[in-house]
């Protein structure tokens, strides 16, 4: 808890959340008291070469492969204190824990923070890991740029963290990673904790509505090519899409701009992300094309041009058979209720998953809020999780 | 047509136009420039507490009212090079060319170029000619802000424009403000000169809506209160009002940001602009509640809260007729055609003509485009409507 406490402090907004976009001041200064917190366990630190840090502690096999736990510290531009953030400190808690435990474990445990899993500051998300998984070209995830085109490269060397490339972890025995939930249904069901069995698969696409700017007053409505009176309706038909699919599909349109911006201007263009997820690939494929085929209707209907870039696409993932037999069979032990899940949000596990077993525990989010200042999770709800992740890790790497 | 060579120099953007947004750098720029043009015509300069620059002709009589022309030098952020512009420089071409000619007038003559006439920068429009006209309180025009929390008084004296109280022109026969229509009709009519008889009244309101911020992933569509997808219902809805209502009738929404503004957030708070106009106050203000009411139903069926700001509302202005019938009989004997008309657009004739007796003579725009980079008006349509300004005030300021 007081790690959680003292993490809240960097980057943190007026009403209790956090702005630590990925390699920013913050987010250095997060990593740096990282590094020192890992230190103090004893751990030997390493960086890569796309800033993932991983701290280790070996085991009694020095050839074994590891055991993998941890998650990322960087936040949404309005995120909580709990998404990623408490999957790495609750994975630090834990190798700490095992520093006080008389047994020595066979494999060596590795503690992991993922650069830029958030993808609010350079897209696509889950970057660190997919550059690790090898979904993502390096030059690619190099040259990706911000809102002020400065990219991830420059950026990571900035704030200090572009380690070695034969830093990265070779050899994962196992990967868990603890999160919270960042939906309502664990909360709801008044579930300790939720054993995640998959991820959905998502859409990440940029919509350009190209209209025509004018004078708010002297210009008729019939005359104009009003770009985000086009983009209102666009808005409106992606999420009736969804919500006449089925309960589990879901659209976003979460960023927006338009140019000029000015209140006595008919908007001339306008420019909106649109995320599509679902966990079954060719609902999410079909609903994709739905999207697509209505915006380019209504950008006929009203007069407008409409160019969409595809930022990003992942299909669904599904996790260790034998490691959600596993969580489970702990939990149990434990005492704690469990329900399995898919989640729907993406994570770092998503892509270490295609490295090797890989699965994830969830606890639960007060009201299902994430990816805001209300993100909450209690005391108690944490330690099950962490007692579990404990658990597993001593399991896993053997004694 | 040099002079609007050289303004078209200050604040030059990619595509022809202007981003010189009041008092900033490229303002005071265009303001050291017009003063010099001013002092080399041989005309006294002074300017105002609000910052409105004069340039003084005298006439044979010392004690007569003067004629006032002119307009404003300030854009929009994507703004053409003729808004207003072509106003001012055509008065100093008036000026120049009274300047050479062998008889005295009777009344003395005044340019002007009010400040910040756009509302782009700080809102409302028209605030100079409205300080003038003690429309708004002098407190008021100083302490609005603009998006980064500058004063109007802070920028003002930045750039050197503040002039003191004693400066404001007292005592003013007519005001003429030569403008480009800013819409389509006298192109589609192929008419020289629109005699303007009076512009339309309306409404500028803030609307904020609250809902929650929350995660694009595990969130389900039927659990979101969702501040994007409200607004834009609203958006849509708003739109069809004015449509409904009749073909004079506008809405425009031309202004938006959004909180936290990511891609994988659920937004949790969306402000935007409504501009509404129409030439009938009875029917704009009846437009003005629609909206009203039914963004406020929207708010309680989407289960968000909505807050709504009214930032300005002018009633509809009516032109001298003695000012139209002298105009429309000018342009008859110089051969023009012309067209009375209602301005959609505001004017500082709007609030000088509380003052003075007051009229504008109207040139076509080229596609009926502005508050665009298109904006354009052919040279020869210019030439016609400066010489109709030179014939009045050479009329009206008699010899
Ligand atoms: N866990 C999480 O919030 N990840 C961000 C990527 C996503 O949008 O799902
Ligand atoms: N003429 C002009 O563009 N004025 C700006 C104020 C308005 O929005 O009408």
């Amino acid at each position: 808890m007081e790690t959680i406490q003292m993490s809240g402090q960097i980057g943190s907004l007026d009403k209790g959340g956090l702005c630590r976009l990925a390699l920013t001041d913050e987010d250095k200064q997060m990593r740096d008291l990282f590094v020192k917190w890992l230190k103090e366990a004893d751990l030997a630190v390493r960086f890569d070469d796309f800033g993932n840090i991983y701290g280790r502690k070996e085991g009694t096999n020095p050839t074994a492969a590891a055991i993998l736990i941890g998650s990322h510290l960087d936040t949404q531009p309005e995120g909580g204190r709990y998404d990623g953030i408490l999957g790495v400190l609750s994975s630090l808690e834990v190798l700490r824990t095992l520093n006080e435990q008389p047994i020595d474990l066979e494999r060596p445990v590795e503690i992991v923070c993922f650069t830029n899993e958030e993808g609010a500051r350079f897209e696509p998300p889950i970057m660190g890991a997919g550059g690790l998984a090898g979904v993502f070209e390096k030059s690619f995830i190099f040259n990706c740029t911000d809102k002020d085109n400065k990219t991830f490269g420059e950026e990571l060397e900035r704030i200090g963290y572009k380690g070695s490339q034969k830093n990265r972890i070779d050899g994962i025995f196992s990967f868990i990673e603890l999160h919270i939930e960042q939906g309502p249904v664990l909360e709801c069901e008044n579930v300790d904790i939720g054993i995640v069995t998959g991820i959905q698969g998502m859409n990440w696409l940029e919509a350009k509505v190209i209209g025509q700017a004018d004078h708010a007053g002297p210009t008729p409505m019939s005359m104009r090519k009003d770009a985000l009176a086009a983009a209102s309706k666009m808005i409106t038909e992606i999420q009736q899409i969804v919500t006449e699919q089925d309960t589990e599909a879901t659209a976003t349109v979460g960023r927006l701009s338009l140019v000029p911006n000015s209140i006595n201007c008919v908007p001339g263009e306008v420019t909106f992300s649109i995320d599509i997820r679902h966990s079954d690939d060719r609902i999410r494929k079909h609903l994709h094309s739905e999207v697509l085929q209505r915006i380019s209707t209504i950008a006929v209907i009203e007069n407008v041009q409409i160019e969409v870039k595809e930022i990003w696409e992942t299909d669904s993932s599904h996790f260790s058979q034998e490691l959600i037999d596993c969580m489970t069979e702990q939990a149990r032990l434990l005492g704690y209720s469990t329900k399995k899940m898919i989640s729907g949000a993406g994570h770092d596990a998503k892509y270490i998953n295609k490295l090797a077993n890989t699965a994830m525990i969830f606890v639960p989010s007060a009201g299902g809020k994430s990816h805001c200042q209300e993100e909450f999770t209690e005391e108690a709800a944490i330690e099950k999780g962490a007692n579990l992740l404990l658990r597993i890790v001593q399991k896993l790497a053997g004694g």
